[in-house]
């Protein structure tokens, strides 16, 4: 029973129960920890809406099927739990993971085939990697000599939580006092960072990895609105350098939207203030966040 | 209290408390889930004796150290720990995990280094990858076209749960009806399996990889006992051709020793059976676990 409980912090899915987010556990033995056999996705609540909550539930349901997984919720069970979680947590603004697991084999095997898979989720309130605060002055960012687990490893189109490439450019970057880290593919591109993709806006065109990165959803937001308004949007290799001498360069991620870089590895991008460009599509960004097309309530009923 | 519980099963040390095995659980914000930022290690008891846990404490101290992470329990703690989850399970035989995750940070904060880091364990009965009975016929094993997540990714030498590539190596050996599978780098070498190092035995000297690999303590093993054994052993790369022409294969781990490997791809290694070599070197290992330079009691006392 989840109606005397505190969810105000934030309200967890935990096999079968609702529970507040300080509660809310995994079972140690879960390959889901142990194999960190998952995948998972994050979306968010802006307003009182859900955004873009289809292409996250897609590509979530893609990335199970992917894993060879099976969701012990469905579709439509993940859908309520999802509004569930944000509603009686009371947010206006929140960040909602689904996570499935591979769960736990039958005593003695080590058969992947043999394990009940687990669904997790959580909405707890809105997260920024860059606050509306820091976005006045930008990101700085750096490009880190660590290598992104390349796809001949691990599909970057599943989204996983292998995430020790990235924590070591967080390092870099914190050592060198920038807020965040792009990794490289090891061949003079950039990828991704960690938790958000990268952008270059150069004589007004725009272009982002294609390959070595989540597909992510504010990345597409991104990649649509700019098309929209008539820009020139490529997917294809961008290189350190092409970063480094670009126009603007601005991150998205779901934590935070579209989020001006101005500064790269110590040097400013351009004038190092957030520039035209961005700041058009950031504000069209969060104006779709009202339009139905992307958007749909959060059901408050229980 | 852990006076009345039943801890048959196993037993786990979770944030300051043993608990039974099945009720272990990590906070599901916690960073070595949610970024499967932590570092493991797993030692084994065998006939009431920790084996060359010295070793395993070290190999793990170290990981905990290249993470930037703080082992909440000290050295000493966590020796305490281990000794007593294998007493409070009753086990004579056990698997005993290890695990120190990056916690969680502060509310608002994504700084790594603000997380408090936190540490787990348990002991439950002891893991075959193989067990004695499919050792009498040996593993079948499958060169997977996966590679396994390179060394400018991810530091091997720091055991760590990024497993989706051997994940899908052990999809691709069950889809060939193989018991498991070795990974290899990309350039027609082999790496290593989910859990094992693999070695080649060609005229009575034993080969096994030298790179993107863990250091793995039964590897240790296996080149110190042939060695003390008057046999050559080489640390270098080894094609999955030589692995596929060798006279003996086997494989290392902590879950189940020295285990031959007599099927690789489907075609027989050498006459198919386990060898001699494989098989004094198994003979040996197991031998040495009542050594007191290797081997330790598990304290019983309270």
């Amino acid at each position: 029973m989840s109606g005397t409980r505190d969810f105000s912090a934030g309200a967890a899915w935990i096999e079968g129960e609702f529970v507040p987010i300080a509660e809310a556990r995994v079972p140690v033995t879960d390959w889901g920890f142990l194999r960190s056999d998952a995948t998972y996705d994050v979306a968010h609540v802006w307003q009182g809406r859900f955004f873009r909550l289809d292409d996250h539930v897609a590509r979530f349901l893609r990335g199970v099927e992917k894993l060879r997984m099976s969701l012990p919720v469905g579709e439509a069970g993940l859908r309520a739990i999802l509004h569930r979680c944000v509603a009686l947590a009371g947010l206006k603004d929140a960040y909602v993971e689904m996570i499935c697991t591979r769960g736990q084999p039958p005593p003695g095997s080590r058969d992947p085939r043999l394990c009940r898979n687990a669904f997790f989720a959580f909405a707890v309130p809105f997260v920024w990697i860059c606050d509306p605060e820091a976005q006045k002055t930008g990101l700085s960012l750096r490009v880190s000599d660590v290598v992104r687990i390349p796809p001949s490893s691990v599909d970057p189109t599943v989204k996983n939580y292998h995430w020790h490439d990235l924590t070591r450019g967080i390092f870099d970057a914190c050592d060198h006092g920038d807020a965040s880290a792009v990794l490289t593919d090891g061949h003079g591109n950039v990828t991704e960072g960690p938790g958000f993709n990268v952008f270059s806006v150069r004589g007004g065109a725009l272009a982002t990895p294609d390959a070595g990165v989540l597909e992510g959803i504010t990345r597409r937001s991104a990649i649509e609105l700019a098309r929209e308004a008539g820009r020139r949007v490529e997917e294809r290799p961008v290189s350190a350098d092409e970063l480094r001498r670009a126009d603007e360069v601005f991150a998205t991620s779901t934590a935070g939207g579209i989020m001006p870089v101005t500064r790269i590895d110590g040097a400013p991008v351009g004038a190092g203030v957030p520039g035209p460009v961005t700041m058009a599509l950031h504000a069209r960004y969060w104006a779709a966040h009202a339009d139905p097309r992307w958007s749909e309530p959060v059901r408050t009923g229980t």
